[in-house]
């Protein structure tokens, strides 16, 4: 063997090498090469066509030679896995992980560098990452720059944000490739905090579709110990080039051999449902560290939240939000929206319908100044307001046989945060709540930071560490996106980190389009709290005045449990509201949030979005359908469901003339018998949805 | 009185104005300006005359409008104080606290900004602060810049450092103003991270002494929430501006009115006694906020420390120090310090010999690949090496009557140290120790941001915080100099944050005169955990080829102890070094390390210092006497001693042919009987000193 790669290898200098590999259906097939100067680049074909061209790879290192050409064939292996495995928590009970690997060992000879460049093709797409082997000429390092490129065939449609180091909570724009321009999009949006680094870098997971009918997306997976990959568009060459997110001096990433880069994902299909259903991010990651996974548990939830996001109460116990801070001791307004009594009314409220939890957000004191200023000591994440009884309603929701939800807001100051986090951990513990929702709303600290950059990306995955060392689940808001860690630590069991729910509540919102691309988009990387559910769609219903509103039918709310999957569901929307429309509530009170399969039935990102899925362990179905901005009519076979069994199938739909502006709440509900020979048409309005759920009858 | 301010105010747009104010005993006078176009200023008087020019007042803010000129006065106010207080841990049972106070009011007309410039004169200095009040329009803000200036009279001899970011620990420069020079020195100088922000940029507190025999020091007081200022200084007009440390982005400090700067200082007096015996840095900080002391105790300690610092045995278990990580799992070299053989050793020795603590280094898992190369995860600070049993040592400590003192090394890894803190300290109280020493070696992380900066300043005052929480002590190296936050937090009990003993062990180490300067600079903010004691001074003798040496005379090395004042003292050398020389090491044995009373006898920067100081609660005196390069011979009256009180003096005196460089350990000890009408005749050699124990006899 050794002498047949030094003969390789010899070839390699003079000629450059080359070496493909296929994914196990042999639809897509990857080839890497090796230039006669060195330099490694790949290029991507589906199905005999060109879709990523010969593109770059390589990284760049602060002070030290680049690693990127000038490099020699050492050896070159390859082999195949197959296995399956069970989320402990997920859209289907088992997941198989089926691939073809090709590891390239390159040497570059004037450092004596050796770094691995590692292939997974599978069906529905191509990942490659950089392994640093452990060695006398790489120990620490520091990368300044990746050069890895996605070269494109086409100027393609794309669906796109900016890529924010700060901020996923853009609404996505749809246009061609060439039109990407930071500079077009309407920035009177809600967003916070903004760093765009310049008029052409767009946020990954990107998805792009092909004049000829391609789909195409370029994400990453597990991103550990490593900045958020963004994009460089050349737009008038349709080339990307990774953007990693720089820290407060302008470095990317502080590295020690041994250790690797994150996956670069390219996936692939000319049926978008093989995108939206893949695996190939968690099956990118590292199977769990947690070995007793027991306390790691599903929950649909309600809590004291939407009130504040429309106006009728505060986070803050003075009800200023006053960052003067003229009062040293906030007064009672008597406007505070965690109040006992409140809080007492959501958990009898989760008791009678079936919830888990009840999540209470502005329950601890700091909210008066807590926003907008680069403060660095605001939360305590232990001192409850006054008119907040922790001990009380504890034991109120155990008596009530329902868990509360922890709310740590850190208002970006992360520094104050991981000072805290073991005091706050214990008081959760000793309170007995087993999740908390985070927060990380604002520029931030330390100062310099990105919400994107290594330091956070390592703070997020620190925190789902430290939360399993208390057995308990972490939802982190404003974080950055997530990439599969939920796969390693489970406990991690949802993220917000796209435009939510909340958007549609005080801002210019969620365009109908929307939640039909998250799912193609942010939801590749794990499970969002995007908080559906809500049935008082317009803002106007609490205050005339105002003119916000959610941009989807009551009904499309309701499918949205199905197509936006999360194992942590809110039902976001205030306990009055449910209580007007209780058929409609039925749905949300019935619907599951943790599956044994899901069937991805109808697909296209930004336009329409259809799923089934069958209960963890229980033989009822679900289905939720959404559109876009365009009404829409389809027909469903209901093949999926079990053969011979008969089924009680209730379907929530848009009345006949609803439409997300002009009449957004009106809906329908018919019940009717159905089989897995049966059909049913859709008939959804514009930002409009129909639920369903499938129950089995003798 | 409205009307008079009124009138005033015309009086102060049209024409300027001044108000001056005196030190108690009228000995200095500050004149504080405001020009006709609002400029504040002020000018420093000793005895009539001049010593500090007028001299620029001001802030720069980030985003707004300077704080530094067209003011209008509102108001003034002059009053006077004067109280004593009982430090916990001190030089003296009692600290008297005697300034008169002016307040100015500022008003800047275009912003309507307020800010006061307050002024405290002792009788032997001046101090001033910014006062940020609170009001609507200056809440939040980022300073960018400070303008305070010091204007010196001429071209004063200084004792400097460079104004390091990162490192206070150089050897001072005796050089005239204009001789200032950041790229003369030596930098071969032992300190690992330098980051000197430019060539004329020097360390406050800086100490002075004009041609005419007046000393003066500027340094600052209660740095809180704000940067540590060093100095510019523009040598040819000798002039000094504040040089805030900024973060990692530039800014230099993040306020929120109410809020105060630190105090600026400068003291002045025509003997060097004045100010290196005065109390003002620490009268300047907040009392104590701890209500309970009793848990504050002084320690005279020993340790597994030296040993390491002289090749003798290594901090890390493998041996190996060898940041290549290439064995993943350390292998026990047979060298490790930190055994429980060898800690129990200290524990007997430190039983048998009065002492109260054994501190041990190298106790827990990370030194293998710890220091030099930015890594955020080094150490946990609660897991042990395997040859260090904690449960068992913890017993035999206790059952020995010894306290163990812990050790936090954070190799500059903050964000790691922070997130770890509640869990080590946790662990101390699990196993009896009540103080820890912690140590900043290395850059700091969060990356970008220096040890002088807010951000710094600010974790080292959280920590003495947090310590109090759990009725712990701390000791921090490589921090921030302290500017008198001992007296807030009077757990807070040492410092390093300059260069100390170890630097003799393995640099070019600590010049005869570095321990006369000290006590003008370094100590005027808080006490120093310099180490002192080692009796085998040479290198050479561990290692033929080593030529490092302590610069001083082992007597030299006992004196220390007095003139070096700290409630928190090391015998730093080795059990088997201090065997040998039983009869010099009676006198540490004997020390105290707590005062009821000290007299400055004799002081000259950069020369000499002759301190007398009585025992906490018991009748004993202890003199020490130190000298630079220079022998020296002085006669000292006992006057100090209580009247018609005989005493047994036994005097620790350098040999006749003594010299730190050439015969460093020749010492003779005599017995003599004394009372306060005695005399003494103290006899110094080259780099030597005389230590002197007073027991009363019948």
């Amino acid at each position: 063997m050794k002498h047949f790669f030094y003969l390789f290898f010899v070839f390699a200098i003079s000629f450059g090498y080359s070496q493909s590999i296929q994914s196990p259906s042999n639809t897509i097939s990857v080839n890497f090469k090796l230039s006669a100067s060195g330099q490694p680049s790949y290029a991507v074909n589906y199905k005999g066509n060109p879709v990523i061209l010969e593109s770059t790879m390589g990284i760049k290192l602060k002070g030290k030679s680049a690693l990127d050409a000038n490099f020699e064939i050492v050896d070159s292996k390859t082999s195949t896995f197959n296995a399956s495995w069970k989320p402990v928590l997920g859209e289907q009970a088992s997941i198989v992980n089926h691939y073809n690997e090709l590891i390239i060992a390159l040497h570059q000879k004037e450092t004596n560098v050796k770094i691995n460049i590692i292939f997974r093709v599978f069906d529905e797409g191509v990942a490659f990452r950089y392994d640093f082997p452990k060695q006398m000429e790489l120990n620490y390092f520091i990368i300044s720059d990746e050069v890895t490129q996605f070269n494109l065939t086409d100027n393609h449609k794309v669906f796109w944000i900016p890529g924010d180091f700060d901020s996923n909570e853009y609404v996505y724009n749809e246009t061609k490739f060439l039109e990407i321009d930071n500079e077009k999009i309407e920035m009177n949006n809600g967003i916070g905090v903004k760093s765009i680094p310049g008029k052409y870098v767009v946020q990954s997971p990107l998805m792009m579709k092909s004049a000829t009918g391609i789909y195409l997306n370029v994400f990453e997976a597990a991103v550990v110990n490593y900045p958020v990959m963004h994009l460089n568009a050349d737009v008038t060459n349709y080339k990307l080039t990774a953007n990693l997110v720089p820290n407060a001096i302008g470095d990317k990433a502080y590295l020690q051999t041994p250790c690797v880069s994150p996956w670069r994902t390219i996936m692939v299909s000319d049926d978008a449902r093989d995108i939206v259903s893949s695996k190939m991010i968690l099956n990118l990651n590292e199977p769990s560290k947690i070995d007793d996974t027991s306390w790691i548990k599903p929950m649909k939830y309600v809590g004291i939240w939407w009130e504040m996001h429309v106006g009728k109460s505060t986070w803050d116990y003075a009800g200023t939000q006053n960052a003067t801070n003229f009062s040293t001791i906030p007064v009672a307004s008597g406007r505070h929206g965690a109040t006992t009594e409140n809080t007492k009314r959501y958990i009898d409220f989760a008791a009678k319908n079936g919830f888990d939890g009840v999540l209470v957000e502005g329950w601890n004191t700091g909210w008066e100044d807590w926003n907008g200023n680069w403060k660095e000591e605001v939360f305590d994440f232990i001192t409850p307001y006054p008119d907040f009884d922790l001990a009380g309603i504890t034991a109120y929701a155990k008596e009530k046989n329902v868990k509360m939800i922890m709310h740590h807001e850190t208002s970006g100051s992360v520094a104050n945060y991981e000072r805290h986090l073991d005091r706050a951990l214990e008081l959760m513990k000793k309170y007995n709540y087993p999740a908390a929702k985070s927060g990380y709303v604002g520029k931030i600290i330390p100062r310099g930071e990105f919400h994107d950059g290594q330091t956070m990306v390592n703070h997020f995955n620190f925190v789902a560490r430290r939360f399993a060392d208390y057995k308990l689940m972490v939802n982190s808001h404003e974080s950055s996106r997530p990439t599969g860690y939920s796969r390693t630590y489970p406990n991690y069991i949802a993220a917000e980190a796209a435009r939510g729910n909340e958007f549609n509540a005080w801002s210019n919102g969620n365009p109908p389009m929307h939640e039909t691309i998250l799912p193609f988009t942010r939801l590749l990387g794990g499970p969002m709290d995007y908080t559906p559910g809500i049935f008082e769609i317009k803002r106007s219903y609490y205050d005339k005045t105002k003119t916000e509103q959610v941009h989807t039918t009551l009904t499309k709310q309701l499918a949205l449990y199905i197509t936006m999957y999360s194992p942590l569901q809110m039902a976001a929307d205030l306990i009055e509201n449910y209580e007007k429309y209780p058929d409609a509530f039925q749905f949300i009170k019935d619907v599951a949030v943790d599956w044994d399969e899901s069937k991805y039935i109808e697909a296209e990102p930004g336009d329409y979005l259809t799923i089934a899925r069958k209960t963890k362990g229980a033989a009822t179905w679900f289905l939720g359908a959404i559109t876009d901005e365009n009404a829409r009519k389809s027909e469903i076979k209901l093949d999926f469901l079990t053969k011979g069994q008969k089924y009680k199938a209730i379907i929530y739909e848009d009345a006949k003339d609803a439409d997300w502006e002009k009449n957004p709440i009106a809906y329908k509900i018919r019940t009717i018998e159905v089989t897995n020979k049966s059909k049913i048409n859709l008939s959804l309005a514009p930002g409009g949805g129909t639920a369903i759920s499938f129950e089995p009858i003798n």
